[in-house]
C-alpha cells in the first residue's frame, strides 16, 4: 500500500518535471537522511500552560513531541514570536526543513519567506487551513503543505452549533446584565427565540457542515445545505437537510447562515453589501470557517442597521485582531478569538496528527491522502 | 367529555367537603356569571415593547388578550409593580378574581396575601412554575393554581444545550477578550473541551430533560438520567440515554450535570456543600430549574475553589436577583436573568394557554389536566 502511494508519488514527479516550461522546481518531498531543523510556531500560553497537561498546542508544551523529535537527532525550535524581520522565526527561515504553524497564531509564510528558505521542504498546519500560507509560491517552490484534516470538524460543528444557540437565544446580553449589576429580562426577551422551526441553511457541507447538520436535527429546524454537489440521498435522509443548488436562492430564505467552506479566491469577499442587502432582515450569521468570506465593513453595516440580527464567528481578518477591529465592537456581535478547532480535545488530535506525519517524512512514506493541500506543485482539489 | 370532566371534579370535591377535619374551604372553582376582574403582573417591556409584535409577555402588550376580555365585559388591571404594602398588586389583592404572574418578574402570592383576597378562585402561571406561590395556603383556600405546561420546554431543553456547550466550550471568557480589546488564546484554550465524549447526566427526566437528551444524542456523549422511573424501554433506547437509580451513584460519573426537577421541599438545597464535595473536580453545572435546588454559598464556594468548574443557569434566588448577589461575581459563571422560558416563541405559547384557561374559566370548564398545580385543594403529584 505504501509501495503504491510512493509509486505513483514518483511518477508525478517524473510527469511533472518533464514539463520544461513551469517553474516548477520539485524540492525533495521527503527527507534525506540525517537530522532536521523543524520549526514550530505556536501560541504562548505563560501561566496556562501548566494548567492542562494535555494542553499541547501551546509553545510551553510544543505537540508534546519535543523528547520524540529530539531522541532522534533532530532540532526542534519553538516560537511564537512570527512577525517582522528580526523575529525569531525570520532567523531560522534560511535553514528550517519542516515549518510547523497554526492557524490560531498564523505565521505568515508569504512568498518572500519561501525564497529565503532554501532547506524548507515540508509546511504543515497544526490544525486545519493554509491561508496564511502562500499556496501559489508553495507550489512553486516545490513544498509540501499539509493539514491535520479532521482535527477539527467535531470541534467546530459542535462550536457553530453554540453560536447558533447563543444568538437566536440571545444569550450574550443576558450575561452582560448578570456582571453589570443588572436585572432587565424585557431588554433580552424582545429579540430572543427558539430554534426550533427556523430556517437554518449552510454555505458548504463538507465534513464539518454534515457534522452540523447533523447536530441540529433534533431541534425540528427546517435544514437547507448548499454545496457543489448534491449528497448521497440516503445521506441526505438521515441528515434531513434540503439540497440548493442556486446559493443566492437559498440565502433569502434563511433565518440562520452557517459560512462552512475554504477560503479560495471565489469565496473572498463573498458576503458583500450586495449579497448582505438580499438576506432576510435580521439574519443571523455563524462564520467559523475564515474572515475574508465576508466583506469586514460590509458585517458592521449589516449589525449596525440591524439587516444583520447578529453575527457570531471565531475568524477574524487578519488574525490576531488588532485592538480596534470594527466586529469588536459592532453591536449584537458574539465573537471570541480564533477558538475553536483548539480545544484540549482538538490538540490532542492534531498533535498527534503531525507527529504522525513527520515520522512518515522522515521514513520517506506518503501522508494520508486527505491531508495533504499542496503535493508535487499542485493544490489539492477543495483550495482549487 | 367536558360533562365527564366535570362529574370527576364534582365528585372529588364532594369527597373532600364529606371530610369534616378538614380546614379546607372550596371557592367556586369556576366562575359564577358576570364580569371578573382580572390582575396580570409583568415585567415591563418601556422601549423594548414595541419592537417586536410578538413580545406578548410585558405589562405593555400584557398577553395580547386585552382586548379580548374588555369586550366581554372583564375589568383587566396589569401591572409590574409587586412589592411591599404600597404597590399596585397590593391595591387589587381584596377584590382580584383572577391574578396572573410569570416566573420571570414574579409576584410572591403569600398566605397573607391569599388571605386577604376574599375573591380570589384562580391563579395562573403564564409560563410555568409556581414556586412564587405559596401552594399550601393555595390549597387550603380551594383555589385553582394552574401553569401552562409545555409552553416552555423546548426553549428550556434548548437553553440548556446551549449552556453546555458555553461551558465546556469556554465561551464567556473568549468573548470578553473580545470586547476588552484583548486576544489570548491560551487563556481560552487550556480549559476548553468538546462536548463529544463526556458524560452528561441529568438529575430528572421529565419532558424538559427528555427533550434535552434526544438533542443531545447526536453529540457522542455518554448520556445518563435519574428519575423516579426509569423511561419505557423504548423511549429510553430511543434517546440513548442509561438510568441511574442512585442519585449519589450518578453524579460523581458526570463531567456534566443538568438540573431538571421542580423545586420541592425534598430538592430544596439538594446540591449542599457535602454533594458538591463528591462530584469530579471540575464538573459543569447548568440549573435552568429553580435557584434553591442549590445552596446559594456552596456553589460560590465550589465555583471558586474549581470543584465546580463552570456554572451556568437562569434561575435565581431570589428573583430578579440583587446586584450583589454572589453568583454574578463568582468565577466561571455564565449567568443570564431568568430567561429561557420567555423567548418569543415561548411567549406566543403561554399566551395562548392562559387566554384558553380563561376562555375554560369563563365557561366553567376544566382545564387540559396537565396543566393544574393545585385543584380542589390538592397538589399535583410533581409538586408533592
Amino acid at each position: 500500500m505504501a509501495m503504491k502511494r510512493v509509486a505513483a508519488s514518483a511518477l508525478r514527479a517524473f510527469t511533472s518535471s518533464g514539463d520544461s516550461t513551469s517553474s516548477l522546481v520539485t524540492r525533495h518531498l521527503h527527507a534525506s537522511p540525517g537530522s532536521k531543523k523543524i520549526v514550530g510556531v505556536f501560541y504562548d500560553a505563560k501561566e496556562y500552560a501548566a494548567k492542562n497537561p494535555n494542553f499541547l498546542g501551546c509553545t510551553e508544551n510544543a505537540l508534546g513531541i519535543r523528547q520524540w523529535l529530539e531522541s532522534q537527532g533532530h532540532q526542534y525550535i519553538v516560537t511564537s514570536d512570527k512577525e517582522g524581520p528580526y523575529c525569531e522565526l525570520e532567523k531560522h527561515i534560511p535553514d528550517l526543513h519542516v515549518l510547523i504553524t497554526t492557524p490560531f497564531h498564523p505565521a505568515y509564510v508569504t512568498a518572500e519567506r519561501i525564497k529565503k528558505a532554501k532547506n524548507l521542504q515540508l509546511l504543515l498546519t497544526a490544525g486545519i487551513g493554509s491561508d496564511h500560507v502562500d499556496l501559489k509560491a508553495a507550489a512553486d517552490a516545490g513544498l509540501t503543505v499539509a493539514e491535520v484534516t479532521g482535527s477539527n470538524v467535531v470541534s467546530v460543528a459542535e462550536d457553530e452549533l453554540m453560536r447558533i444557540l447563543i444568538l437566536v437565544r440571545n444569550f450574550v446580553p443576558g450575561h452582560h446584565q448578570v456582571i453589570t449589576g443588572d436585572w432587565n429580562v424585557a431588554g433580552i426577551a424582545y429579540r430572543a427565540y427558539d430554534l426550533e422551526g427556523k430556517t437554518v441553511g449552510t454555505v458548504g457541507a463538507g465534513r464539518i457542515g454534515r457534522l452540523l447538520l447533523q447536530r441540529l436535527k433534533p431541534f425540528n429546524c427546517n435544514l437547507l445545505y448548499h454545496d457543489r454537489l448534491k449528497m448521497d440521498p440516503e445521506l441526505e435522509n438521515q441528515i434531513g437537510a434540503k439540497f440548493e443548488e442556486d446559493l443566492d436562492k437559498m440565502l433569502p430564505k434563511c433565518d440562520i447562515i452557517v459560512i462552512n467552506m475554504p477560503l479560495t479566491e471565489k469565496t473572498r469577499g463573498m458576503f458583500n453589501k450586495d449579497r448582505i442587502a438580499k438576506l432576510k432582515k435580521g439574519v443571523l450569521i455563524v462564520n467559523n470557517a475564515r474572515a475574508a468570506i465576508m466583506d469586514t465593513q460590509a458585517v458592521v453595516d449589516g449589525c449596525s442597521s440591524g439587516q444583520i440580527g447578529g453575527y457570531s464567528g471565531d475568524v477574524w481578518n487578519p488574525q490576531p485582531a488588532p485592538k480596534d477591529h470594527p466586529w469588536r465592537y459592532m453591536p449584537n456581535q458574539a465573537m471570541t478569538p480564533h477558538i475553536s478547532g483548539t480545544t484540549i480535545d482538538a490538540q490532542i488530535r492534531y498533535a498527534a496528527g503531525v507527529k504522525d506525519m513527520l515520522d512518515r517524512y522522515f521514513k520517506g512514506e506518503d501522508f494520508p491522502p486527505q491531508h495533504y493541500i499542496v503535493k508535487d506543485g499542485e493544490l489539492a482539489s477543495q483550495y482549487r
